[in-house]
């Protein structure tokens, strides 16, 4: 089973996202982890590979069972972890293979084109206390067919 | 690639610890997360049929990539993700097919025989604040060969 770690770094009220190419959709950066890695190491090398900057003050915010299903049958599943991060150090790349990195408004998270579940998890991570779990269903066009959401906080 | 839930009720100081059979070893009780399932979700499942109780205000801990190595090479890998819950509604079985259930103050999780991993891992979820991330490396005889683990607090 896969498992995905992406970060949303926030410095100065903005939010660093990554436009993906293929839909135009902007997402946190980040990737799959490798064998062995905690998701905490993973989230931080993928967000240092993708946009060339450390993160600081790096903490999970999301725990997500990502599910694609054709008709009512699942066929495909996998782990999003999710963390935030305030402050970076460097200057990230503006454009990498990955699509293009730009610093962004939160409140723009509300419209910005994205998979639905996603725009569910980041708002969380940029404007909540405590911690997000939950389910997303979607189909195979990426359309979300469910969420089911559960938060807590220490 | 396995994902396992498992829950650490602490309530009056004390902890609700399982006592498996095979080795005499205790654990946390928890178990194997269902398809779709948020983490959330599997942990209170598990913890119910466990122990016959609800668990309250529970929030996640830590998240550990668990490896198991012959020689050099990674022959399993799963996923444990622990929550604690700070007190119970109902009473605990005393037995069941897992093993036997009991109270025991927090300090006797540094004395009492489980694995070393978990002992890193339980000792956190009742004592410190945050949550924990980590890789834990046993041999197939659950002998730790290694823990690397990270802290991050809100």
């Amino acid at each position: 089973m896969q498992r995905i770690a992406n970060l949303l770094a926030i410095q100065d009220g903005k939010a660093l996202l990554l436009q993906k190419p293929r839909r135009g959709w902007y997402v946190a950066p980040g990737g799959k982890m490798e064998s062995g890695e905690s998701i905490f190491e993973a989230a931080v090398r993928e967000f240092q590979e993708e946009t060339n900057t450390t993160p600081k003050n790096v903490h999970l915010k999301g725990v997500y069972t990502m599910v694609i299903k054709r008709e009512q049958e699942i066929i495909n599943e996998w782990m999003l972890y999710t963390f935030v991060a305030h402050g970076i150090e460097g200057v990230p790349y503006e454009e990498t293979k990955e699509g293009l990195l730009g610093w962004f408004d939160i409140d723009q998270l509300h419209h910005l084109p994205m998979a639905e579940g996603d725009r569910t998890n980041l708002l969380f991570v940029a404007s909540q206390q405590g911690i997000q779990y939950g389910t997303f269903e979607y189909t195979e066009q990426f359309e979300l067919l469910s969420e089911t959401i559960q938060n807590s906080q220490e």
